[in-house]
């Protein structure tokens, strides 16, 4: 299997049977998305009619490609599905993706021909994705059979049994700058299941954390044992639908999965150290989080902050998910003493008081502080916002230097972030307004694998799944 | 009371006490962000040394000024603040916004501070917003002192205790492409209160929904009286902070305010029906439903989407959130047979399985159905982002004629949704994943009163808060 899946991400033939020329049709989006991805493989559109597709030769059948092809990429009417498995097998190819819909989703017939693609596949070797499916990349091959124009690699692995929804995820992604390894949307998985994307997730060395969507898993003793081998290595991260009975009726229509008790789905979950959420965000900032950060050894968080409203709703926030926001003890207040103005509150949450520069100070004090075990930073709303967009040009001098100013102070206050962090071994999450914007100290600190948050209440939520997997580990005291 | 708000948010004259020409200074950005506004008023600078600020003629003293000033903005050092009121009582100005900070949120000084302020204020008639605020804008009169540049007219008012906290919820209203009417950040509300300003938003023409983030309550009676007469006629949302002890404490070092027993603002909002949210993103998301949806008669939704995914995802959070989702009835099943192609699934959640021509069908379909109260229209993923950013310019004119005629195709299909929404006064709730960047139909969509939410989930949960209001008004039967 190790070997199919090598071949699924880093194959040197990819053919793609249906590809078209009309924009329409999802044949020209596959093969469109493919060739513009510029994978190092050589590309063959298979159509039974065209000459040429996208300015690549095409031929009638795979019998026709001269080469060899490692990957078959199936894009064609479901009725014709099990002729053209049946042309792999006789190519020798190793593995296919089977984007057509039509089978086990849609009731007794669609299972029949499902099952009798399978038999043909078995009968010959050929492992395949979905079908069902909206496709794959790898961003270290640099093949996309599908994905957004603006994935960037990175640390993060997905594997969807949702095409649509997968997409989204990514898309959510992207906007988070979030970045990816491998995606994979597995559909009906009909043959290569969650568990065997998972194993090879697992050793795969450009993925750190393992995320999913999933709607039902079929071999739950397979899922069990594996994740709880693999968790203790690599962070797992799972959204797991269907909770509800009519979400569960949803679900069989959709992929066919039976989405099963949920309250044993949860139990399960937490046994073998499988983080949960509920949310599309949710499981995109868990896992970015899981990246780098280091693991929490307890619950209690050094909130610092630049406006006490902002305080308030972290405190909120934080009981909300089961943290703590232990008062300072005294020398922590006298150590802070030093840095900050004296009308900061002596508290937790520290309130800087508008003191950029004694962040610093303030972070470094918390990260020495016993009775703290993770610190939530929250940005200010940031100068650029609170001018007007539309002042005369006199004025606009004055501003944009001050803006400038302050955007070149966050920027260097990140590399102290960076280098307390790393001597202390506590996790620091940062959250900021403009998240979404990435201002240049954003994603200086994104690029040194520590994502910024958008508000408090995520970076709240971020701290306690941190929590959730150390606990798990059993580094929490 | 009512006449000095009037002069807050429509003065003709506004004096800035300690206007300043330095960027750095408080004095500068309220100043600035009053000039580049653009307010029918005369404006003052008050500055003891300076000749002119940012080519206005400055003063150095408000009794300087020739004519008469309606509203004098406070920026001066907290010890000058008492002379300056003085200063506000002598030139007999009605209404004053405090800014300055260090008073009764840094414990007994200031407190006795703040008292000796607002005794002077109290003599002379004059009552004034703060202190410890960040200012307030009207967007129909064009007069700011704070408020980012991106802020647009529209139907919601903010009213907020924390100033940096009111930009932030502002600064995610403009990204959501909500409008506001009027703002004002209230501070420590040592004269003028969040009850002084409910009342007068409720007969505000320009305001739909009053939002409020609020983090201590003084006069507990009032509120609840108020609230109860205001939520009649005109929804008020609130996010009331300070809900566990740890929180209460922060709350009290920020603005001096007690946050009180959490359990028993809960029970006093629910029974005035005011609704309350936990966080920004719902306060802001449930105003904007609450401008022109239709309230629902029941909690029974029908979910239509053009991927099962995200149908799965929208049962499993309508039911998180209390919400129904019931099986079609056989007659509303007939008639989708008539719109949508036959692998549809028969079931709700709605699969239009791809076609977009069939939604208007499907909506109407489940507008009609007597057993959904409202409708959950989950957008698709949207072309655009399916294809790689950097194609060969040959292959892009496919692509795109296909992304304009995509586009297209959805501008054309809002003018239908709106009329049908109008015929059937049943909530539409829309949720599409380009919702922050605002596609032509969901700009269309917006200019008409029906925002776009970004997932699912938060579709289900602004569902829940218009049932929830409905039932308050004895609409859900």
């Amino acid at each position: 299997m190790s070997n199919s899946l090598d071949r699924l991400f880093y194959p040197d033939s990819v053919a793609v049977v249906g590809a078209s020329s009309d924009p329409g049709k999802w044949g020209f989006r596959i093969f469109h998305r493919l060739i513009s991805s510029g994978p190092q493989a050589a590309l063959y559109p298979v159509n039974r009619t065209a000459d040429s597709i996208l300015g690549y030769k095409a031929y009638p059948s795979l019998a026709d490609i001269p080469g060899p092809v490692e990957l078959a990429v199936i894009v064609v009417p479901e009725g014709s599905v099990p002729q053209v498995m049946q042309e792999c097998v006789d190519k020798r190819i190793g593995v296919a993706v089977v984007i057509t819909a039509g089978f086990r989703e849609t009731g007794q017939e669609g299972m029949r021909l499902e099952s009798e693609v399978l038999r043909i596949a078995r009968s010959g070797g050929v492992r395949f994705v979905g079908p069902n499916c909206n496709g794959h990349f790898n961003t270290a091959s640099s093949l996309f059979t599908t994905g957004p124009g603006g994935v960037r690699p990175g640390p993060l692995a997905l594997i969807s049994q949702s095409g649509n929804f997968g997409t989204y995820i990514l898309n959510r992604g992207i906007e988070k700058g979030t970045g990816f390894s491998k995606y994979v949307s597995s559909g009906n998985e009909a043959d290569i299941t969650i568990e065997d994307y998972l194993q090879y997730l697992a050793d795969d060395a450009e993925t750190k954390v393992i995320c999913a969507y999933i709607e039902g898993i079929k071999d739950g003793r397979r899922f069990f044992k594996l994740a709880s081998h693999i968790t203790r290595k690599k962070p797992v991260v799972v959204m797991k639908v269907g909770k509800t009975a009519e979400a569960a009726r949803a679900v069989l229509s959709h992929t066919g999965a039976l989405a099963g008790s949920d309250a044993v789905h949860d139990a399960v979950f937490r046994q073998c150290g499988v983080i949960r959420v509920d949310e599309v965000d949710e499981l995109l900032d868990a896992a970015a989080a899981l990246v780098r950060q280091p693991l929490p050894r307890g619950r209690r968080v050094g909130i610092m902050t630049s406006g006490g409203g902002f305080g308030v709703v972290a405190t909120d926030a934080c009981r909300r998910y089961g943290l703590e926001v232990p008062p300072l003890m005294e020398e922590t207040i006298q150590l802070m003493n030093k840095y900050l103005p004296p009308r900061w509150p002596h508290s937790n949450p520290v309130d800087m008081a508008g003191s950029l520069e004694g962040s610093y100070g303030c972070l470094g004090t918390l990260l020495k502080a016993d009775n703290i075990d993770a610190i939530l930073a929250i940005g200010s709303v940031g100068f650029p916002s609170d001018f007007g967009d539309d002042p005369g040009a006199t004025l606009r001098s004055g501003p944009q230097e001050y803006v400038r100013m302050a955007v070149e102070a966050e920027v260097r206050l990140v590399d102290g972030l960076i280098e307390r962090v790393d001597r202390h071994r506590k996790p620091l999450i940062v959250t900021s307004p403009v998240a979404g914007a990435m201002s240049p100290a954003l994603l200086k600190l994104r690029d040194n694998g520590i994502y910024a948050y958008r508000t408090p209440e995520e970076g709240a939520k971020v701290i306690s799944y941190l929590v959730r997997y150390a606990d798990y580990l059993g580094l929490v005291k």
